[in-house]
């Protein structure tokens, strides 16, 4: 057994069932491994892009890092843009990278380059020594430090660079899976400081994020919430939250900075519970960096490493709170507006038209917008852009879909978002993923003539019009939509949104509806 | 005048005439900047690697950098792909990159990353410590910096990352522009050496890689050749050559390591004049990486960093060849094959198909497979996939026509790689440049059949043929092209791909062919 199968096989016992795949020369005898070992399933993606945003996606919602197999430091480099995002989101992956053999990379081959370094700016674990032999244990090293979570994250990207001579070479054979590493608990010093303080009965805030913001940790926060009257929130792009008609309340932190200040004003102490002070997403001329009100007291109940979900349900027994009754969002108005594509409206025939445990993946401002209305849906996971890094959304839904075949997706975008990774659609008409991915056509950077507005330039001159301007030519969502595979249509009222989306629900495999907006 | 209008003016002092941008939020005072001058023209690109290989086209065409304009990491490193064959192509180049100020770092905001340490994978000169005083010199200094060789190119890319409050705050002004740097001249020791070596009569060739490609250095060599008998030759993947009728005689290194071995048997002095030795593109299980024959004596008559030009010169005067006749490329059989598009006759109908003075940018095996046949052609320039990378040839196609309007471009790309980057489409058609993109729509990764049986794998299975097939399902070009804004057909035959050849040629703006081959 060479290298490369000891390394999958390996791989395959750790419970890792999925390979994103985009491979080059250097990773053949991978290649050749995964044809051996189809227990690990192998998707084929255009551009790597997709590969590590759908590992994103995949690892949000099953909780397991899926594989990525990149070509150097190219096909590496064109993965990190999702990679970040997945960082942010707590993503585990473990990403393969072939590489030259170590005596190959003096000779300044085209392919050569340091992909060590370019693997340090999102990786918590790389390796790039190994050796036929040791390569299939750095591979189950890479799984458990995926799974591990650190100060920043709920579980880690590790990145394996094995020269091609480490998967060609003689191996010792495959490598036993270890067991999932588990959380630190909570110091029952923390628990009580946080009870004192919800004693006090003053304005309280839970800020949530990562493995706080799971069914388990809403739940008891939940009746932390309804005990003492305080408030519990989300960061503005948590990787994922479970949302609509009978879930947990939840509070979402707003964008900008004026905005979250306004919503903190008068919090008196804010709990931190797997999350970081509130920072603002970008700094401003004359604006705080810290979005912490003055006079608010910050407390830890759980780091980002520490088991949040226990924190919770000890918090809650201690401070009383067992029986209290949870406050959960009720399902709202379900009419369908008519006539032209209104924001207001277009949101609301997106609720309307949600599906039961449907996965939602956003990339764009009326994707966020959106979030608010459809919590008076049906009952959904929600995927966030958890890093700022555009094009997230098309790869991100697909992994949500293949993590999730019996659930739909509906992926949420932008049209500058979506051009990034376009590709993601031909791999949803490969593998006939069911995601409907709505692009919200209004043909420019909105975000830029926002922000550029808050500059104070009250004059937007030719130039800087045009960098803002993606109509100019006007892009065919439908027809790229056709030409990867993927049957599209075109919608510019309220009635013919809700009439595709209904239609695309019916339909086996990916639909794209390009909204005129 | 703030940091960013300083910085925009003293680049355009030193002769940047291009931008290309995709900015975000934190780039807002960049983009106010270029709104300010327009003597720099702003050219956007709906993904950052179109904006990075149009960089590199425009390089190899002007000599110049363009400058490009990045958000933070992510965009950046969605950037690195295509900067990675601009360093291999030894292209000038100035990356703007925006970021958080320092003081905003330290709160984990969602698009917080490493970008330094990003950048030091392609980057040989990079500074992100700038305020707003340091700005200007400091992209003066990125300029100057871009402009010099190094022991490995001929030119280089800088990378300025940089603050928002850098760009936003009070400058002290524009800073003037420095002198291009010069090149080192080569001691008379290496030239009396290789003239030595050129009267022994014995089998020498010459290997010419960066500067030693350019038309002045190659009527040199050639009168070398034709004095000495001796042969000349370009790497495998020059990052330009000018080819075609009436251009010096030059062959070009094979690729696969054997027939590498084969083209060089009997040499018996390598003289490299900006080359480093031959090595094989990738490692292979019991292959060498050093390509130079047994028994074969290395000379170096110009390092990369050194004025080969001025050292060819002085070694023909020495050698008393000024005075041969040059061996040049005659113009041959120009008839246009009929019937199926079988290899030797496509690549027949486009060499005969060149227009006068084409650029051509090949990012695939059947556009490599060209590149002799067109040598009897039309002269034209010629740009290869330096890097390995795939995915170049539509953005460098797209910024060499941005560096030469006058000029007609052809980009031969394959379809796996035209899919990585097949945003540059868009650009294409915003910018009307004059492109005209072929894809050989062959609906494989087709170079991996190759490689793969290479192995001694002789039974492909299912999955490795899946990780290898692009064509489930097909790939629709014209769709594609049409969704952003370019006009396409779709041929099948050598006279419907001639036809459409000639079409193009004739018609403003770009347009893409897709060759069903």
């Amino acid at each position: 057994m060479n290298g490369a199968q000891a390394l999958i096989e390996s791989l395959a016992d750790c419970g890792v069932e999925l390979c994103l795949a985009n491979p080059g020369t250097s990773e053949m005898h991978l290649v050749q491994a995964l044809d051996q070992v189809p227990r690990m399933r192998s998707v084929l993606a255009l551009f790597e892009g997709v590969c590590t945003g759908a590992a994103d996606g995949y690892a949000r919602m099953s909780g397991k890092p899926a594989a990525t197999l990149l070509h150097l430091g190219p096909g590496l480099a064109n993965g990190i843009a999702n990679l970040h995002n997945a960082r942010k989101a707590g993503s585990p992956i473990i990403n393969l990278v072939g590489n030259h053999p170590h005596y190959h990379m003096g000779y300044d081959a085209p392919l050569t380059s340091d992909v060590d370094t370019l693997a340090r700016n999102f990786s918590c674990w790389i390796k790039s020594s190994s050796t036929a032999q040791s390569l299939a244990g750095d591979g189950v090293n890479a799984w458990t430090a995926s799974m591990r979570a650190n100060p920043d994250s709920q579980g880690q990207i590790s990145t394996l660079i094995l020269g091609a001579d480490a998967a060609w070479g003689e191996s010792k054979g495959k490598v036993s899976p270890p067991a999932i590493p588990k959380r630190a608990t909570v110091d029952e010093a923390a628990i009580r400081d946080v009870a004192n303080v919800l004693a006090l009965g003053e304005p309280t805030l839970f800020l949530m994020e990562q493995q706080a913001l799971s069914a388990d940790a809403l739940e008891f926060a939940g009746k932390l919430a309804a005990q003492h009257g305080c408030r519990i929130m989300s960061g503005t792009f948590p990787g994922r939250v479970d949302g609509g008609a009978g879930r947990v309340k939840l509070e979402r932190l707003p964008y900008f900075p004026e905005q979250v200040e306004a919503s903190l004003a008068g919090i008196k102490h804010l709990v931190l519970v797997g999350a970081k002070p509130p920072a603002s997403f970008f700094a401003y001329q004359g604006s705080s960096s810290l979005l912490v009100p003055d006079g608010c007291q910050v407390h830890t109940l759980a780091r980002v490493e520490e088991d949040a979900v226990d924190a919770l349900a000890r918090l809650s027994d201690l401070s009383g709170a067992d029986n209290a009754t949870i406050s959960r969002f009720e399902l709202g108005d379900m009419s369908l507006p008519t006539g032209p594509l209104k924001s207001r409206h277009m949101l609301q025939v997106i609720a309307a038209s949600l599906p039961e445990n449907v996965i939602v993946a956003t990339d764009s401002g009326a994707g966020n917008a959106a979030h608010p209305v459809c919590q008076s849906a049906a009952p959904h996971s929600w995927l966030s852009l958890t890093g700022g890094s555009i094009g997230q959304g098309g790869p991100v839904s697909t992994g949500a879909a293949l993590a999730c075949p019996d659930r739909p997706v509906l992926a949420l975008l932008g049209d500058g978002g979506a051009a990034y990774t376009i590709q993601s659609l031909w791999t949803q008409a490969r593998e006939q993923l069911n995601v409907t991915t709505v692009i919200f056509a209004n043909r420019k950077y909105n975000i830029l003539n926002v922000e550029y507005a808050r500059l104070g330039v009250t004059e937007v001159g030719p130039i800087a019009e045009s960098l803002f301007d993606i109509g100019n030519p006007n892009i065919d969502w439908a027809s790229l939509a056709r030409g990867f595979g993927v049957e599209a249509i075109t919608v510019d009222s309220c009635e013919s949104l809700a009439d595709a989306l209904q239609q695309s629900w019916k339909t086996p495999g990916p639909v794209l509806i390009e909204v005129l907006c």
